[in-house]
């Protein structure tokens, strides 16, 4: 226990020096202002509950030889999670600058929350951690995320009693339903009562201790209460080790968690000014506040340091003593150089099944329709048998409304809790992860992933909204990950959003919402990709290709109702290699220079151009019309942008710079406007899209109340093209009839008129 | 019970006409498929449990002539929700044209889920709602906003065991420890557990039912468990409403809670094509799918309908007898009818205090500084004092972080759990609720505003995100409800966002996040409203407007440290009347064409185009700089796009059509440029903004990174003006060599340089 204590004390004393000192770390010689930092940055309050967990895990990690990997979920308190790495030795395999000396002692201090040095949260900067706690509510997902498909793995998970008031974490502890106890890991959530978030006490903190007992039990686990006293603490841990072993061997039915109440701040100023701090939200941040103008202060804070007793901590050259190390585990075995931690050193490849296998048969273009979500489920099927531990299918409970249902054919759904002989598809070992929460989704596949491993996230492109932030989050540790030499590329997270906005006219107005697009947009270039497969052959290759990619945030939207196939497999490819084309069997200028570009992007605003396109063919025949369709919506940009922008020339000769554009769009218009007004035709960039109108009512209504559809388009281009007669002007009266004759119907019938439902190209056939 | 049981039947009766028939609704002949709409919509699973509900409530309505609203968190079982409604005669009342005869059944069936018609969840449209069901998460969350301040109300909140799997219900069942026994109502959850979600079991109705009841124990409340039966659920009802009478009269702890266990699908088919139906997920929405094209089906729809024996529930004439309506309440204590659903009819504006007599004194611009919030929390105090039972403040727990702290003034934190010596400002009837879940938050302030009162939720800005979904179903509520003549207008529901993207350089890069305004302006321009108020008065002129608006959502985004002071409150006043307008003290066109236009919006892009004006009037004084700065967002776009939008004309004006304007943004760049892109200057803007750069750092270093700041605002002026000349270029090498320099400080001291810490504008007065 003396090791412990000096492991526990040594962290503490790095933490308070890297919110405090800028010099003088071994404090040598009395402190004066000019060691203190100008700017006290940092959370203390969290910090030695921090140090004490991991103080203890790495007792255990040493007796029992475990795998253990930690998520820090109030990862505020980032001095802890950097004290540990450097006296593990990691911070310094590292990042060699910070020596395990006097002078990487100095350096440590000193970089900590200041300009040019580390973040003052948990971050990808930090040895051993896949998850950044700045923003609160995933860190048991992510555990759970880690532990799914490592058998030998455990992962604590240290959980505030701030963010146990979030939702998703309120949600993550039913996560165990979904674990299975031969294939997987297990998790061993530490809920840390420290009683305060920033400002107030917490909930689970002020209940009482039989409700919060019942409310652990209730979420299935056997919890154990532990105070502030090594023994205490080293005891539940022992019989927690010894409970996950019987879990996994099957012996016990459920997962010990540890409910453990120390004071915030704890071991630092019990008192400053008169007022309480130790065990009080005072302890948060900065417990001494004004160090560098207040002599008092400055003295308080040296006697706080010199509490930790470091001159038995370190040597005179600043190394741990070896008091300070018994306790710390070897090599990989350090939960701060775990290779779980850095997944892209433990990253395989997928083994990726042809997927031109499963191309759609495409005799001529735009002749007959299918499904892609469900063509795309017989290769997510193969993907699954390929590759059965390290590849999984998330979906809140809507991966068969998806018509994703082909991965059943090899694969259940994970499921630990009762069944009934009703059940379809549930079972152990199941490769697809359902469960009514897309935070859990997300969470999970964001654990998955940063430790090494491949998944799809499938869900309804309205609700993806609900995990913005947890999107936004990701794409930021990518985006910093990207910087960082040692983290290894790790498998993107791609999304697959299906169910979406033009096809939602059963469900109405709530499940219509394409604006998750222009969220993902916002991030950096260097991390999103966002993909709009017209057909079932363009989805394949898309998707096949984003499962190759690394360190990306990949959103792909698709729809599950019946399209037209527009290209064979080969066409695809080449068509999505290019991000961008021309149809020329649905153009008619010939390769000359055209009167009007009919772009588009997405299934259903493809569809309503190719049939606006056949109108303006049939009536209006010397027109002369050039049908581009987008896939890669980042090739809109310039290259300075992203990456896949297209040049400003190729943009030219695609779109011209003086013809009017009329740009059919599956989301919100101004996406387009957002990727394009720098191009030289923006001026006349005409973008039709969504624009928040709809109900429960029909999809091809849905199209006219937003101006989508192929009359509206036929309309926009004779209002556009200059010069176009009398002809014109009968045809667009014509249109605007059209509608009209649509809209009565589907008054009258509830349904849309047979020919617009089974319309197919021109001289091709009709699958419906 | 045989009158409950008589409501439940032709309650049911009238769910199954809504989803199949277009014709024939008493079945006075037999159906024919002629009668059967062409596309089935609509969810029968979740139905028969929702009537079952209705029907009991409805008795202990009568009996204890209870003043209660429902919520239904399964809100796709919409059909319910019409049916209720239309037996209460509520429907009728709303729509004359759906009366309550066989015309007007006829009418209710066919325009259900059909074009022209009404939605298939409850909506906006359906009387007695005020929770669309389309995303899953806030039935809770939103009943105990209703219950605030409402001492007499019940909340009967039914929760599908499909919705309990998501974090943010998950976090609403431990709102019971925000609640004050006397001056609030009581929410009665009552968890149904139908056994299935859309294509899967649920967690909660597969755990054992020990361990589901610990978990409610833990969550704080005592359950009661009912079965599929009437005696059981009536006496159940009776037991809850006596324990809700204690609960208030302080003489139980807990709140009661019903568990319902009952068939998914109940009452409908048992099996169809050899696979049951009844009791699985397979009743999840349409039970019998093929009725118009399959007699078997045909004739089990009819079989089924006649099941509930319609002869004995509607007369001749359609008009439900006297025993089905025997349990109905009468007037304004029918749930379909209950004015607290329709919350602008017992809306009464805010007490308003004089928010001028809060205004900072400005004898100069920007001279001195002022934290804007600080300022605010001033005028918030003095609502809070003004309405003590109809304004509450809404914060994740950063309340005081967000300097409001002056609120606490006159008001607690709302809190019914345990409270120690330390703590401060908890306490009953507090009027600021804080809980770590911005999900929460939101949730209870809209259950508030839609029940008729009014609010502000002050968050930080990055985590804003966290409800980005929860605001477009807000905000999809509200432009539905502007068209349905019967809503009357509600409270806006104002934002307010602070810990801002610049200003969260000691948190770091998860911290930083302005995107919250571009998933805003996605929506309905007659609902979206975006203040960027960029000091103290202004802040203040601006909170006052957004308190006294209707069906909006508002958003303030402001800081909480010190910016410099700008306007005078008179000036504030009109500048913000405007939306946007010339600073003439920091401008050098004196009233003639500029040689080019510095404009701003936001705080600190404010204060760095000042600092910008001000080198380019000491060094470049022959240059014409225009400063203009933009308060109200919305102002950028066309007066055809958003009700605020500035003519053509006037934007001309203001910003020229062929000058270069450097405008520097709070949020995204692009957000800008899609704003604006329709204006003739466009090409000649060119937008700063948030580029996605950041970590822990200072403040200055943060503009920096992201070129915002005065010195590189400056350069963009120099390369974008033609023809200045020499001592430009030389101006341009200093301004490059001043960033070097502040870079160098930062890393050197880790703080910014003084000089650039306390500027403020040339001649005025430093207020630090």
């Amino acid at each position: 226990m003396d090791h412990i204590d000096a492991y526990w004390r040594a962290a503490n004393y790095l933490s308070v020096g890297q919110i405090y000192l800028l010099d003088n770390p071994l404090l040598t010689e009395p402190l004066r202002p000019e060691h203190i930092k100008p700017r006290l940055l940092g959370h203390w309050g969290t910090t030695p509950g921090l140090n004490f967990c991991f103080a203890h895990l790495n007792r255990v990690i040493r007796e029992r030889d475990q795998d253990m990997i930690y998520i820090a979920g109030p990862g505020h308190g980032g001095p802890a999670a950097v004290a540990h790495a450097w006296l593990e030795g990691s911070y310094t395999e590292r990042y060699p600058d910070v020596s395990q000396d006097v002078e990487g002692m100095r350096r440590l201090f000193r970089q900590f929350s200041f300009p040019g040095g580390v973040p003052s949260h948990v971050a990808p900067e930090t040895p051993g951690s896949i998850h950044e706690g700045g923003e609160l509510g995933y860190a048991l997902a992510h555990a759970y995320g880690a532990a799914f498909d490592n058998p030998d793995l455990v992962v604590a998970c240290i959980i505030g009693d701030g963010e146990a008031e979030t939702g998703p974490l309120a949600a993550s502890w039913h996560s165990n339903k979904f674990l299975d106890r031969r294939r997987d890991g297990t998790v061993l959530p530490i809920l840390h009562l420290n009683g305060y978030k920033i400002a107030n006490p917490t909930v689970l903190a002020r209940i009482p201790t039989g409700e919060l007992i019942k409310l652990m039990e209730g979420y299935g686990y056997r919890p154990h209460l532990v105070g502030a006293d090594h023994e205490e603490m080293a005891g539940a841990l022992d019989t927690a080790f010894e409970e996950l072993a019987a879990y996994k061997a099957g012996d016990a039915a459920r997962l010990p968690m540890i409910i453990l109440r120390t004071p915030k701040g704890w071991t630092g100023p019990k008192e400053v000014d008169g007022k309480p701090v130790e065990g009080t939200w005072r302890a948060h941040q900065v417990p001494l506040p004004t160090v560098r103008e207040n002599a008092g202060h400055l003295a308080m804070l040296e006697e706080w340091m010199r509490s930790y007793r470091p001159e038995e901590l370190f040597g005179p050259d600043g190394r741990p003593v070896a008091d300070v190390l018994a306790t710390v585990p070897r090599g990989e075995r350090r939960m701060s150089a775990n290779p779980h931690t850095n997944g892209g050193e433990l990253l395989e490849p997928l083994r990726l099944p042809d997927f031109r296998r499963l191309a759609v048969e495409v005799k001529a273009p735009a002749a007959q329709s299918s499904e892609p979500t469900r063509v795309l489920g017989g290769f997510l099927r193969d993907v699954i048998a390929a590759n059965p531990r390290t590849f999984r299918l998330m979906g809140p409970d809507e991966t068969a409304s998806n018509r994703l249902s082909e991965v059943f054919e090899v694969t259940d759904k994970a499921w630990d809790a009762e069944t009934l002989p009703t059940d379809e598809n549930l079972g152990e070992g199941g490769r697809v992860m359902e469960v009514l929460s897309e935070h859990l989704c997300q969470g999970w596949l964001e654990g998955y992933l940063l430790t090494g491993r491949h998944g799809l996230f499938n869900c309804y492109e309205a609700f993806i909204h609900i995990v913005d932030a947890m999107f936004n989050q990701h794409a930021k540790w990518l985006e910093s990950s990207q910087k960082i030499s040692w983290r290894r590329p790790v498998a993107s997270l791609t999304y697959l959003l299906s169910s979406h906005v033009w096809r939602q006219d059963h469900n109405g107005f709530s499940h219509q919402d394409p604006g998750f697009l222009d969220v993902v947009v916002n991030k950096k270039a260097s991390v999103v990709r966002v993909y709009l497969p017209p057909d079932a052959n363009t989805l394949l290759s898309v998707a096949d290709h984003c499962l190759r990619s690394r360190d990306y945030v990949n959103v792909i939207v698709a729809g599950k109702q019946p399209v037209l196939d527009l290209f064979t497999m080969d066409e695809a490819i080449a068509h999505n290699t290019r991000g961008i084309g021309i149809l020329p069997w649905a153009s008619t200028d010939e390769g000359t220079e055209p009167d009007v570009v009919l772009a588009c992007a997405g299934d259903v605003p493809t569809l309503e151009t190719l049939a606006a396109a056949a109108l303006l063919r049939e009536h209006l025949p010397e027109l002369r019309v050039r049908v581009v369709n987008v896939v890669d919506l980042m090739k809109l940009q310039p290259p300075s942008e992203h990456p896949h922008g297209m040049p400003d020339a190729e943009f030219d000769t695609l779109f011209t710079t003086d013809r009017p554009i009329i740009f059919n769009f599956h989301g919100y218009p101004s996406l387009i406007h957002q990727l394009a007004y720098r191009r030289h035709g923006h001026a006349h960039l005409h973008v039709r899209g969504y624009k928040e109108e709809g109900t429960t009512t029909t999809p091809f209504d849905m199209c006219m109340l937003n101006d989508i559809d192929r009359f509206h388009l036929v309309m926009d281009v004779i209002d556009r093209v200059p010069g176009l007669g009398s002809k014109a002007a009968h045809l667009r009266q014509r249109m605007s009839d059209e509608r009209l004759r649509a809209r009565a119907h589907t008054r009258d019938h509830g349904e849309d008129p047979a020919d617009i439902r089974s319309w197919t190209w021109p001289g091709g056939v009709s699958a419906s």
